[in-house]
């Protein structure tokens, strides 16, 4: 039985003022996903976490996207997988985006590499779809392609990888609950063009400064006027986070796409191991437990652990 | 009496999606201004053109940013200028923008080169809210910076340079009346977050796509779903020539600035010469006069022609 061990890393999607374009991958937290291929075409589920996620194949984030490549290749063949989920559910962090996309890509693999980055994107969408009812791409491409990529247009397909800053990110999960649906309904429906015109002068910016490795331009680029003063509501002290991280010598963040993670941009380990360290001291004062990562941003995306064929490694 | 003669392009504001934050300068149309320095306090400005601009210093554009400098500078020198305008006012090609941002850049080089380009656009955005009511810098900045540019923010004055790429431009202005205070007023206050969201996927994507000099990229990002569909309708034939303008090979375009004019941007000179001529024959047959230009991306922005001292050239 052909198989392989993948990890799969957490993602930052909206990077502040590109809301439902932007996505940033990181290094810490990661999953770990072992995918095989069988004859049998039965999709089987197994989790070793212990987040309580549902493991029927068509209520599972990995089933629905192995269930859907079945059905659009006309496949014979089944998979079994098993995640060890480390990005916590509901985190803000990309957990669902990571166990849709590590399907994608893994079955992809294991079907000797028959799809495009874009296809394998198309695909882990339907699981983003079962997680919140959106077939949203910002945290999947970031983890397919790596780095940080822009979600030009998620129907028809259309992701440009942006040339990834040598920058170093810290982020902080609180235990508190943010439903990526509440986060999304509480935002208004309409926005006054002027707000819009200050966003996108910020979004062009932040593209301008992710391109040209400006990091002061990108620091000042991320700034939010729309999603951010609605949002962070829901976050407790984000603002305090926020002034402090900026005062730690962030070059500037905010909420991790839906949240509640919050994650800030820093040029040095040093500062963003400084504002981890505040970050989890805020919540242990108001007695929120907190998960804390620091790494480096993730250029390369998901990667294979190791395959084997039956009992051997493939080459 | 010190004296400089300089070539002030003409300019496209938006670029389609970057609706007040984008600029790019041209070739062709350009003014020429000749603006020299005298130890006599009194602004004098003089039009050899037949606009019937106003040459009172108060009313005219390129008055009002002399008496700015004058006034915030301190000076007890004054300026005389001699406008001879090619960029036709009302145009949509950035002519306010030319004598404002002439007379700020001829007055700075009389001043012995004092003032930073960021200072220089500050003071020509007073000539802007003369000549309609707001301090945008989206003409401006292209003319002073060349090539295209990012205003992130006009207030405080936050310009980009992109990386201009290797693009000819193709422009029409039919002879027709579009205001710009009435291109303003016709658009709606408030939008739809979905279609914001597209814009600034579009936004990202044509800054991308310069900053890679990415030709196939910036086309499919020039797609404005904001402002376009509203402003296009006091163009007459605007459908006609966009569609028109594609089929022979244009990466895209759309409305210069509040219009009237229309540029469309192609890789190959032939192409754009197609275009032009094509777009001269949709307003020749409903009977309106129009004036079409064909150039490279102007990298330079306001080129010095020439520099006196007294009957003496200076170095």
């Amino acid at each position: 039985m052909k198989k392989i061990k993948i990890k799969v890393p957490a993602t930052v999607a909206n990077l502040v003022c590109g809301f439902d374009i932007l996505g940033m991958a990181v290094h810490e937290p990661y999953d770990e996903m072992e995918i095989s291929i069988s004859e049998n075409p039965e999709i089987i589920i197994r989790h070793t976490d212990h987040y309580g996620l549902p493991e029927e194949a068509s209520k599972n984030v990995a089933g629905v996207v192995l269930l859907k490549i079945q059905e659009e290749l006309d496949l014979k063949h089944g998979f079994e997988v098993i995640i060890h989920k480390n990005i916590k559910p509901g985190s803000g962090l990309g957990s669902s985006a990571a166990s849709a996309a590590g399907a994608a890509f893994g079955a992809n693999i294991l079907l000797g590499d028959r799809l495009s980055k874009e296809e394998i994107v198309h695909f882990a969408m339907f699981g983003e779809e079962l997680a919140s009812g959106v077939r949203h791409a910002d945290n999947i491409a970031p983890c397919i392609y790596g780095g940080i990529a822009l979600v030009k247009s998620s129907d028809p397909i259309d992701i440009i990888p942006l040339q990834s800053p040598d920058l170093f990110v810290a982020a902080v999960h609180p235990q508190v609950e943010v439903k990526t649906s509440d986060a999304r309904q509480i935002l208004k429906k309409s926005i006054l063009l002027k707000d819009a015109v200050k966003q996108w002068g910020n979004i062009a910016g932040l593209v301008a400064g992710i391109e040209k490795n400006d990091h002061a331009l990108i620091g000042r680029s991320l700034n939010d006027v729309i999603i951010e003063p609605v949002r962070s509501i829901l976050i407790p002290k984000f603002d305090e986070i926020k002034t402090k991280s900026l005062q730690l010598g962030a070059l500037g963040g905010g909420i991790s796409g839906s949240g509640p993670s919050v994650f800030m941009l820093a040029e040095q380990e040093e500062t963003a191991q400084h504002i981890a360290k505040m970050m989890k001291e805020v919540y242990d004062k108001i007695e929120i437990d907190s998960f804390v990562y620091v790494s480096k941003i993730n250029l390369i995306g998901i990667e294979i652990i190791n395959e084997t064929e039956g009992n051997k490694p493939l080459n």
